[in-house]
């Protein structure tokens, strides 16, 4: 754990000058409108350790993979969203002397990113060249116009005498991944121009031999300031304006950067895309950087309007929630049907920047709280329109149907860990539970009915070829998978694998009753394959331990050396920074939850006893070292009334980046992750449910809080409810009257 | 299946120009000495598709690995036996065109591998340059004198017209590895000079971030013919010695290069290396190529008088056997115990090069049977000397003791998949066994009551770290272990890792016994350590299943979809050529014997029944996709009295290159699946055991075989069998006499 910003309930804020937390700091103040993104790093340029990065939502490179042994059915490329232009750079000398803080070492230092409206700042005062001065940056990337990142600059001169002040303006081209398999640099730069106000560069990803697309990307910057026009310039890879003047004593200046942005995944042409920029450039000419953030901070407002929580007496809690939900929003609004939630989001390179099972497992329940229903339902259509790609990775894999990816861009599969690409198959489970997830909750079946089927039931095909029957046990059985517990990989029988396969063989079987016969038609699901699938639903193997009534995690979990978590010394944690491989795939350890992610899908169907037991059970043997794991042991501790065990688990989820407790989070932020202290509140001490159409609370309060109020979007309704001492408001803020359940018993919203 | 050369007793012979079988033409003449060898390429050069490789015994470089996720116990670096410095080269021109087989298509065209004799030979016949020419090559890697490899050229004009000939006699150290990570090429060439009959160049390794031994080879050659010495020539990687001539009509002239060899292995300095490559090829300068080629081909004859195996009545059979020893004996004849048995020899680069646990479980029996105990016992010291690098792979995997490694040259593991690196711990036991059978075979007790006893107590130490203890079960058991079936990976309870474990501990407890008190006190094995070891080998969890009698290859075996192998359709086999790696583990197909691999080690140990039950079991699932797998099982066979399915399983082994089998000869031989023929002929057809320091045999012929005649080494003994439609026929070459057991009976040999 380690906190380098203050508690502060809408702001990440900071005063201390920390370089050797760097890249932390680059990856708390990241921006991004789901279009595009940065890490927070310093537009004047920095020598020392950092990490740049800016992201362009969509736009990917399919890099070589390397693997120790080739074997059959293993992915060819490696996608990975890559850091790509930079325009942000403004390159600032003083009397000569670059301003660089690795040098001159600031005073009156501050950092503040504003989540209640996206502005990301910075001052402080810095000695150059031998005249002392105070620069402010202020940043924004528009939720109002996609397009679009602004920034401010303003200097001013502390010191007795002037100083001479040079800025260049750049668009920089000339950009690496530091994950990058072979070294090698994945962008070209096509175009690139200079002069006056305005910089344009026109960049192109590398030709590749997969097959998959070229990315063109394009910016137009414009820069205004009082400073006087000095020139231009370009290199191979570059584009510049530059500005310059005199600061007498006690004097100060401004200088406005914006820029536009557009992709060839929006224009078919050079042509159109630079003449969009062109256009974009010339109608935001006319304004102000106080201009054109107002519309942003607006968007912002509406957003916390939907979604705000707020918690009083905890300001701890009250900052790491808000922070996730601002991260979140910035890496995903459900504007694009063909983006979504990577679990780094535009925070950093690592996990290749693509689409996990996180997104339905974690991202949905949130965003279909939150937001409107086609935002979710996005989510959803980003699967269906893949199903091209999961048909191949199925017959890699020598299957029928379709197999979702665990790692993608594209549909197709672009991992490469044999024990999580062609095991961790559960994936495809979740994904079928997102179709059911989002019809429940929202009462709508347009999708259920119609892509969702085709969904399902190519799902459905694949299970049906992936289980064995197992002559011996004369059970359906799935051998060779992981769970998502990955301390623990190429398991026999992984029971919450199992369950989802025979939830959803079932769930499609109920759907392909409903649907119209047209849509049956194109289906074409034979009868022997559903008879194949009711046979699958009727005598699947769920491992159960009647001794401890409990579901082992898999064949020969309770076999291990049970030893618990509170055995390993405090000095060994994280295993996975300390133990190797071998003897974490031995341990009993869960990375995270496995049988208790069932429990929490489906969990409405155990007895009280049958989740106290299993809780009980692999709480004491769970690590938690996937950041996706103590949000949901929050909401099942919740559940039991294990209250305090809820908040404890809360409060690791909800400040995990805040505090960097898997001391990673200078490689980004743990996007998918922040969904989770938002599910711990609602689901957890609220204990909201959806129970045949009827919403449901239960709440408590916890001890060390005053109080907690958030806002639901509920089939049309928005709902508030605050939770305080004296017991649980609910209140209906716009939308028909609704009759709900508040612990036990029918209230009327009006 | 492909053949591509003749059937004959002595030779690998063709007349078939083959270039679309170029690779595996050069796999299968590769020649060696075990202190340098190299494939058959052609010293003229050859544009078409090819892969030269020339290697130097124990001379490796550590390869930067690539991993999808690095992991804690990740080993740092792949370690590869290196292609070096190509001396063989002799660039030829007529009338200015150069030779190239790939643009001059040969008639009369010869490849000759001579067995008997070592010698490679190739000749043909070619238009170049107008002129029609007969060309003659032979080779031979000195066995009498290990630095020396020899060559000859005869050229002989065919044509009406005198042709120009030139000839460049080339040391060139501007080579590549195809297997690299990186692209990178790993030497650096130190020194390169020609003048006259001579050229030199030294090589180093280039430098490596891991702390391993960079290593030099030095090369001085000499070249002999009556064409005029007409220059010489360097670059910065090469060195060569021109020569040229008019071949009148009808005309013939000869050229001899001589090579000698040195390396920093041997010398310290780069004067000394260079000084001994003088001295030597001052030493040599009197003799022809004839007198240089005479005492290898007695040291020939003496291997073959020791180790001859003679079949009558199948040719095919018989140039297995014989082809099988040669290439065995090239690659490791236990002059340096510093060397080891890798598994392509000095034919290829597949597998790095370096030392499997191979060398202990496949090739000592052989060498126990046909060679000087010192050879054998080479190999185990070979082990003792890296017990360093043993401790350091168990601390990397958190774990006392002794872990010896999957892939190795000095004793550090350098492979990179964690299903193998950190799970096929039965090498371990392997190594172990193999202490037990030198010592069990030669009657030899030196090596285990001093260095093997050091080795059984560190294997044992790391055996009781890597066992816990299952409360549920009441038994020790060995979870996530990957067994010689590499079909099934990361297991738990892999009967044959589980019964290795357990033997080792017994075994090292009884050694322990008899160590002197001087030994035992450096050993330091405590008597709490006993009791623990006692404890697990008395309560070990062995894998059993009642119903079938059969030892369960590990847990969930059983419940696989068992249909047996013969189910598959042929266009699918080999089934790791067309199926997933997904589908291979969830299939029961088994790669390489398991638990019959348990079987053969301890095969008095198990009752008829029980080999019989398991035998009937196991070889319905086994694809035999490991070069390793089908001696072996032919071997149970033949002691099962299925004498058919023995003969046949030893045809696939004997013939598993001659005949390409696996359909990647072209990579290189499997060396040390050579071994193979003979186990099934000494051990299956003869039935040879040795019970309580006896020897037995049991023989059976083959039906289709007239007679089959082998000689075994045995405690001092030369001891020749004869088989044949009469009987056997036991005869004592040399040594004392000696009682044997004889199909039941006593029988002494005079």
């Amino acid at each position: 754990m380690k906190r380098t910003f203050d508690v502060a309930p809408w702001n990440i804020v900071t005063t201390k000058w920390a370089p050797e937390d760097k890249r932390l700091q680059e990856s708390m103040t990241s921006l991004a409108n789901e279009n595009l993104g940065m890490r927070g790093f310093f537009e004047e340029g920095y020598s020392g350790d950092k990490m740049e990065g800016v992201y362009y939502g969509g736009v990917w490179f399919p890099d070589k993979t390397r693997v120790g042994w080739w074997k059959i059915g293993y992915p060819k490329y490696f996608g990975k969203m890559i850091n790509g232009t930079n325009f942000l750079q403004l390159t600032i000398k003083v009397n000569g002397e670059q301003l660089d803080l690795a040098k001159q070492e600031p005073t009156d230092f501050k950092l503040d990113l504003d989540l209640k409206k996206g502005i990301f700042a910075r001052e402080f005062t810095a000695e150059v060249g031998g005249a002392k001065l105070h620069f402010t940056f202020e940043r924004f990337v528009s939720v109002a116009q996609k397009e679009l990142v602004g920034q401010r600059l303003h200097v001013k001169n502390l010191g007795d005498a002037e100083a001479k002040l040079e800025v260049a303006s750049v668009i920089n081209g000339d950009v690496y991944n530091e994950d990058s398999n072979y070294d090698e640099q994945f962008w070209d730069v096509l175009e690139q121009k200079a002069a006056g106000e305005h910089a344009l560069l026109v960049s192109k990803t590398k030709p590749n031999p997969f097959g998959t697309p070229q990315f063109t990307v394009g910016v137009k910057t414009t820069t205004k300031t009082t400073l006087e026009h000095v020139g231009d310039g370009t290199t191979a890879k570059t584009a510049e304006n530059d500005f310059a003047g005199t600061l007498a004593a006690g004097a100060e200046v401004e200088l406005e950067k914006r820029s536009v942005v557009a992709t060839s995944r929006d224009f078919d042409t050079q042509e159109a895309l630079v003449a969009r920029l062109d256009e974009l450039a010339g109608q935001l000419d006319g304004q102000s950087f106080d201009d054109l953030l107002a519309p942003h901070v607006a968007g912002w407002a509406e957003r916390w309007n939907k979604a705000d929580v707020e918690i009083n007496g905890d300001d701890e809690a009250q900052q790491g929630i808000r922070f996730n939900l601002f991260q979140l929003f910035s890496t995903y609004y459900g504007n694009d049907s063909r983006l979504n939630i990577s679990p780094k989001g535009f925070t950093g390179e690592k996990y290749g920047g693509a689409t996990y099972w996180d997104t339905e497992a974690y991202c949905l329940p949130v965003y279909l709280g939150v937001s409107d229903p086609k935002i979710s339902r996005n989510l959803l259509m980003y699967r269906y329109d893949q199903l091209d790609g999961a048909y191949v990775n199925a017959q890699e894999q020598g299957l029928k149907g379709a197999l979702f990816p665990m790692v993608t861009f594209n549909g197709i599969e672009c991992h490469n860990e044999w024990e999580i690409t062609f095991e961790e198959i559960h994936r495809n489970g979740d994904i079928a539970y997102a179709i059911y997830n989002y019809t429940n909750y929202t009462g709508d079946k347009s999708y259920v009915l119609h892509e969702g089927a085709k969904v399902l039931t190519e799902i459905s095909r694949f299970w049906a070829d992936r289980v064995h029957y197992s002559q011996r046990q004369n059970k359906y059985m799935l051998h060779a998978v992981t769970g998502p517990d990955e301390y623990d990989n190429n398991v026999n029988n992984d029971w919450y694998t199992n369950l989802l396969c025979q939830w959803t063989l079932k769930y499609t079987l109920q759907v392909l009753k409903e649907v119209d016969a047209d849509v049956a038609a194109k289906l074409n699901v034979t009868e022997d394959e559903k008879r194949k699938w009711q046979a699958i639903v009727d005598n699947m193997y769920l491992p159960y331990d009647k001794e401890r009534d409990i579901f082992p995690e898999n064949d020969g979990f309770l076999d291990k050396d049970l030893k618990p978590v509170a055995d390993i010394p405090s000095d060994q944690l994280p295993i996975n920074q300390h133990w190797s491989w071998d003897k974490i795939l031995r341990s009993p350890y869960v990375k995270q939850g496995d049988v208790i992610q069932g429990i929490w899908d489906f969990i409405d169907d155990f007895t009280p006893e049958e989740k106290k037991h299993n809780f009980d059970f692999y709480e004491q043997y769970t690590v938690h070292e996937s950041s996706l794991s103590p949000s949901i042991y929050s909401i099942i501790a919740a559940d039991l009334g294990y209250e305090d065990k809820a908040v404890e688990l809360y409060d690791r989820s909800a400040r995990l980046d805040l505090d960097n407790y898997n001391n990673d989070t200078s490689d980004g932020l743990h996007i998918t992750s922040m969904t989770g202290s938002w599910l711990d509140i609602v689901q957890g001490f609220a204990g909201m449910r959806i129970r045949e159409g009827k919403l449901h609370y239960a709440p408590f309060l916890p001890k060390k809080w005053d109080s907690y109020q958030f806002t639901q979007v509920f089939r049309g309704r928005v709902i508030k409810v605050l939770v305080d001492k004296e017991g649980t408001h609910v209140s209906l803020v716009s939308g028909e009257p609704l009759t709900i359940d508040l612990a036990g018993k029918d209230l009327e919203l009006k």
